[in-house]
């Protein structure tokens, strides 16, 4: 890690408890993860009330990796064709 | 949803519990997103042995958001490039 990234403690509530999050984002951008992963949370206990919390965490780290490999299909896509552009 | 997207049930194991999920993914992406959250919850569980179950599955979510967004920004760059060139 490059000396100039100072490493910070964020602190923010995820479905009612606190977290500690260490590193070298700045408090908008963590705040801003933990509200996007917040109403994942909400979205998922909504439509299945009987969850426990672990559950829902897990069901909720599932959903946003799903979302992450969609996105990571459509940039690759994006990438070839920029390729075969250039 | 399109008749010809058949829903499935399929059964995965997160840190140790069994989870079903619901939707129109192949059995195989399932698998692989199930084994990509294993893989972040296990080195998140390695660098904090403390965690309980729940603080370690929010932080996976919240990790796994963090590395959406990051890519979200790349992929919005792209984006820009590609039509600057069109």
């Amino acid at each position: 890690m490059p000396e100039d990234q100072k490493r910070t403690k964020i602190s923010v509530t995820i479905n009612n408890r606190e977290y500690t999050i260490v590193g070298t984002e700045s408090k908008e951008h963590v705040e801003h993860v933990a509200h996007l992963v917040n109403e994942k949370m909400d979205a998922i206990h909504t439509a299945n009330k009987h969850l426990d919390t672990t559950k829902l965490a897990v069901l909720t780290a599932v959903n946003t990796m799903n979302d992450y490999l969609k996105l990571k299909k459509e940039y690759d896509e994006l990438l070839s064709l920029l390729e075969e552009e250039n």
